[in-house]
């Protein structure tokens, strides 16, 4: 039964195509639907130019925020898309370990908001890390899936994909739950911390994460 | 006349590519989208962990309708998905009737906001399912069209996708209705049922809803 | 000097597979995003099973809408795909007059709330007309670029397309301004009349618009 | 070490259909949202024609601002469009100056609002130009680097870019930060600039921006 399950599971032979296009359309407007967060406050027609100065103030967090997340939608569509490059057959398990990541990561306008709004908060900067932390679980799920179920990468590609990471391919999520927990010291540190964490991941090269030559 | 009119309707050799391009930006919209009901209560400056915490327990059964909706435009994207891969040829009836279910697929943020609004409630819950009775209803109308429409697949793949179903094609509308009805006894019911159905259509091998075997 | 300026105009060789892409887009997010203006009323949290029946009642008007502008976009999507799949070469004044009737269609969320919210308002149903009547004119510009400017769909192309027609090319644009005119003397006219026109070009064939034959 | 930083910058041959389908995503949904900023005000049901009139009115300045920036969003489509046709090689180094771009430009909904809430609002239309000016930066960015980095373009291709242009590249950036200081004398002439520069960008040719010949 099980077996039989399984089999399903890893079967088809699916549209590569149409797989990267409804994904690039999630992360595509996942991203820029972050900006309608950034609510400027409806002042009064009087509202002179030092009322309008507080207003923009007022809505630096939300921008920050912004750029945060727009950072982390980026690094994951990098990473995606050249996981996916090398993926020869799309499976009915890829697809929906693919789905689940999918609105893990649409769901990051929530927790952008929570942060631009209560900047200050333990519990607002520690469920950003939360949600950071499954994103990127759903993401090692969608990885090691496709890393082991025969057929899915070539042999080579799956071995040099081993090979080029120099820490657990986890790590991402360990490193968003940590930052969650330091909240409740620091919020604003979780926050920095979670700066940190994007740079990382847009230099990997430079901080050890992957070894620098090769085709990545 | 009526002649006529159904060689114009099924006429047309238009681009299979675009009609999945419109699609995947309307499937991936569609789901993306759902975010935006997650809204976070306006809480005041001075509001402490326990304000926030209270405020993030509000949202919850919006976040839960959130996940149900986007499971329910995944496996829509699915079937539609390997339902078009097999189409030879566009026809003018075939956009009309996709454009169909995409109006009511696209339709998916409005009774999702109501169930998480108003979780508790007949209307709402029963609302959601017979949205969801209609959706499959125009699912199963491109679908019947696509199969029986000569030229518009070939004969194998339509007889394979006939005999690979062991449940009549629309028992997903019938399910929805259903459940719509019970809604009136036990909103909760309804949207348990509604998770139940959404799980039997990402697993349907091992519920014995389509054969383990085969390309699918 | 005039004639260097069309030269520039009509020159180029630019990519079609992304102005499709580009126009898909905003053709499948006009058309999701009408949802947004489908906003269920804020109800107290002891609003019973008559209160939610009554706010659904309410927006009853935004429903229709929605769905009559849907049915817009994908009429528009129809028609743009038919005339792009003939086009041979992109022009810089195909992508300008490309870009002009997509800023006029994305509008079409605005007037769509306006008709949604105070349907039984002659300026508001009017409104709706005008920005119809000026999107026609916009896919008429575009439409009469492609077939008058040498090089840019092949000329038997643009014969059949010219001949194709029973009516004139614009007669859209004005169907719609004159049906925004009836909107002062009754704006549910004007409104039934909108849903008419569409039907109207969902089966052109079936209204003499438009031969039967061929490959449309 | 920072030689081998370099490397790995430049290293990488990823998909450039996959980066054009993202961006292509981002362009579309950043111009298309921008409609959901011209809000209706929320008037009486009892409110007439007069009422509704005069609501239209209010909402002028924000429907300026959107086809203010959906031209702007046009024009760099365009641009970046016929900039990444002549792209051979995607590196690590061309996505990420590419997502900065895009950040950027995705923003834009953010001070489209304000100038279309606060038009007579010296800094309003300030904040509006400094981040056109911003968002040209980025694009310069990206510009130079896929000039200047071996391989990324063709030599041929890279010479004709440079030559092609009258103007230095940046010199939008410089036009907008210019407006930006103007202004606080009037808000008024520094929104008519923008219109200016945007129809420059429109038609380059006619005003010696750029050589009216070539395939541009």
């Amino acid at each position: 039964m099980i077996h039989r399950l399984r089999g399903a599971w890893n079967a088809g032979r699916l549209s590569k195509a149409r797989t990267e296009a409804f994904s690039d359309g999630v992360f595509s407007i996942a991203a820029t639907l972050l900006v309608l967060d950034i609510r400027f406050p409806k002042l009064p027609e009087s509202a002179g130019t030092a009322g309008l100065a507080a207003g923009l103030l007022s809505v630096l967090p939300n921008a920050l925020a912004y750029v945060l997340s727009f950072a982390v939608v980026c690094i994951y569509w990098v990473n995606h898309h050249q996981l996916l490059m090398l993926v020869e057959r799309v499976t009915r398990g890829l697809l929906w370990l693919n789905g689940l990541f999918l609105m893990l990561l649409a769901f990051i306008a929530f927790p952008t908001a929570l942060i631009g709004e209560h900047p200050f908060q333990p519990l607002a900067a520690s469920v950003y890390g939360i949600v950071m932390a499954l994103i990127g679980l759903a993401y090692h799920l969608l990885h090691s899936y496709i890393l082991r179920t025969p057929g899915v990468i070539p042999e080579a590609a799956a071995e040099r994909l081993r090979s080029g990471a120099r820490l657990p391919e986890f790590s991402g999520a360990l490193l968003y739950g940590g930052s969650a927990a330091i909240a409740w010291a620091s919020p604003v540190a979780a926050i920095v911390l979670y700066f940190a964490i994007a740079i990382a991941f847009i230099f990997p090269h430079a901080l050890g994460f992957a070894k620098a030559e090769g085709a990545e």
